[in-house]
């Protein structure tokens, strides 16, 4: 691909949130490097999901969209297949999230597990070498007797996932670093934090009510918030996610440093920061729209996950993280009001 | 299982050559303790292999042997699925071998990694929660730039795999412990070492020659050596290496202690040590048909892997490494000269 005069890319999972509002920030910016090279124009622009495209995306022209599974439309001649062996960065972000996977093992087996074997053996079946940025989660560590949590998590911190969702995250970036080894492709794996503020409605995520409540009460809505406020957790605003995952796709290989996943900068803010927070922002009123009701089930997932973490690697990318939660509240008022 | 006056057992991999010699001790011993259970005799023990098994054990009234790709013997209705839905303990020892794999990718994508989802899917299809013994391996550790390997491996020590084989592993590991999470199996991973002596002919692990350097000179025969003599290696007898197996299977939950892999203990040993003490058993004759030949890619994956082991989960398990390399020649040629 490297003579090319545009960049071609694929973005899996490229409906949802984070995947599309990378999508906007490539064609917004026109431009993305890849691996190290010079910045090039972004040529054609696959989103691929099993649900359709927000319609301003669709009706760019460097878009094109599939709507499927993802195993589905990466067979051998399938809609994806072409696609896939024409773009030189590929970001696979489609998953089934944590509370998802939890409640149903065949979907996290079929959407995480199944779906990233079955890009990355597309990748390799295309031959074209693809730089593969692989959305992988700080679910990937956990707590346990024989291996417990350190207080802070570093590039050092072995995995030890808890949930499904975190296993098949640690097996998508062990795959994915043996491609790269093996030359198939180009792996880079980025640990995300959850990200906050997300837009739009609930998902599936155990983590989920962290937009929820904020994004609720702004909006005049009560909010359930099912830990208690002392709980610490790790965020990064959307804007620092899409920024994480860009420099992912362009580092050189030299400056990202090795085929292991590289976890991304973290805020550690407990709930009751987050609501003080929004409280400043937004008042007293909107803060009482949340209703604090335990719920065991997503505590134990929430507070299994590491909140502090030393992301010294991110850092020698230039990757930092969000300054407090004010900012982070601010920046997604900002967006929402325009 | 609980109920039950006898122990039913299958062995995948049971043909090979630490399947079948599980499958004589079980048969010899006549009895196996499962998590924690008082012992109850062998019933029927199912030796399942694409090779055919050896004739002694297919002569044995209580050993079924089922002969085939161990994805397709489970296929649902397969004849694997009725023994493995029988068995309260299954020994998962099936494996493509590292050089192997390294050769042929897709063979370890197979023969590792879908092999090992097909039978933890049949586990769980099957919902008799057996116990499932995973041999995974020294391979899962590896040295690596961003991940370096400390001098030595403990329980706590990061997996770093650098080649497709300990990748596969390390990713079965994942699984078994998620399966096990869920309630679906009750899962043991133990990380066996090199085995050594291993008699009869080379096989496609990188760390073939560990045998061969030992074997082949006692029948007289040349042997190529192709790492120098300071490579440091750790190695386990067969007679030790089948005691963490059926330690595996026996020990409580709360003795075993979490679902993460159990490294097994390992003696260590610089490759030069093994020649000496093959001298002092067989004479200088003998340790003369050794040729040093260096072959740089089995010496990159080889030295590769760590020497060096702190097992102290094992040793809690009260099992405990060879004492010197002498006893595990003279094991072996007590062995070979019955």
């Amino acid at each position: 691909m490297d003579g090319d005069a545009v960049t071609d890319i694929m973005i899996t999972g490229g409906a949802g949130f984070l995947g599309a509002r990378l999508a906007r920030d490539l064609l917004a910016g026109g431009s993305l490097a890849v691996a190290g090279s010079a910045a090039r124009p972004v040529g054609q622009l696959t989103l691929a999901d099993q649900a359709p495209v927000p319609s301003d995306l669709a009706a760019d022209p460097r878009v094109t969209s599939l709507c499927g599974e993802l195993g589905e439309l990466l067979r051998p001649g399938g809609a994806g297949s072409a696609a896939l062996a024409g773009a030189s960065v590929i970001f696979h972000l489609a998953a089934a999230v944590s509370a998802e996977c939890e409640a149903d093992f065949d979907l996290g087996l079929r959407a995480n597990l199944g779906a990233t074997e079955a890009l990355l053996a597309a990748c390799r079946a295309a031959g074209s070498k693809p730089v593969v940025v692989f959305a992988s989660s700080l679910a990937v560590f956990g707590d346990s007797a024989e291996h417990p949590l350190p207080a802070v998590v570093d590039d050092q911190t072995m995995p030890n996932p808890q949930t499904s969702y975190g296993v098949q995250k640690v097996i998508g970036e062990q795959l994915l670093a043996d491609y790269t080894r093996k030359g198939f492709l180009r792996g880079r794996a980025v640990r995300l934090m959850t990200v906050c503020v997300r837009p739009g409605r609930p998902n599936g995520a155990a983590s989920g009510f962290l937009s929820g409540i904020i994004r609720e009460p702004l909006a005049g809505q009560r909010a359930v918030c099912p830990v208690d406020a002392h709980t610490e957790v790790a965020l990064s605003s959307p804007t620092r996610a899409v920024a994480g995952l860009r420099c992912a796709a362009g580092a050189s290989g030299a400056a990202w440093g090795g085929r292991s996943a590289v976890n991304l900068p973290a805020l550690t803010v407990t709930v009751g920061d987050m609501v003080a927070a929004l409280q400043r922002a937004a008042g007293p009123d909107v803060a009482g729209l949340i209703d604090w009701v335990p719920d065991p089930a997503v505590t134990r997932i929430v507070t299994g996950w590491p909140a502090r973490f030393d992301a010294e690697r991110a850092a020698g990318l230039g990757l930092l993280p969000d300054p407090d939660f004010g900012s982070i509240v601010r920046g997604y008022l900002a967006e929402t009001r325009n």
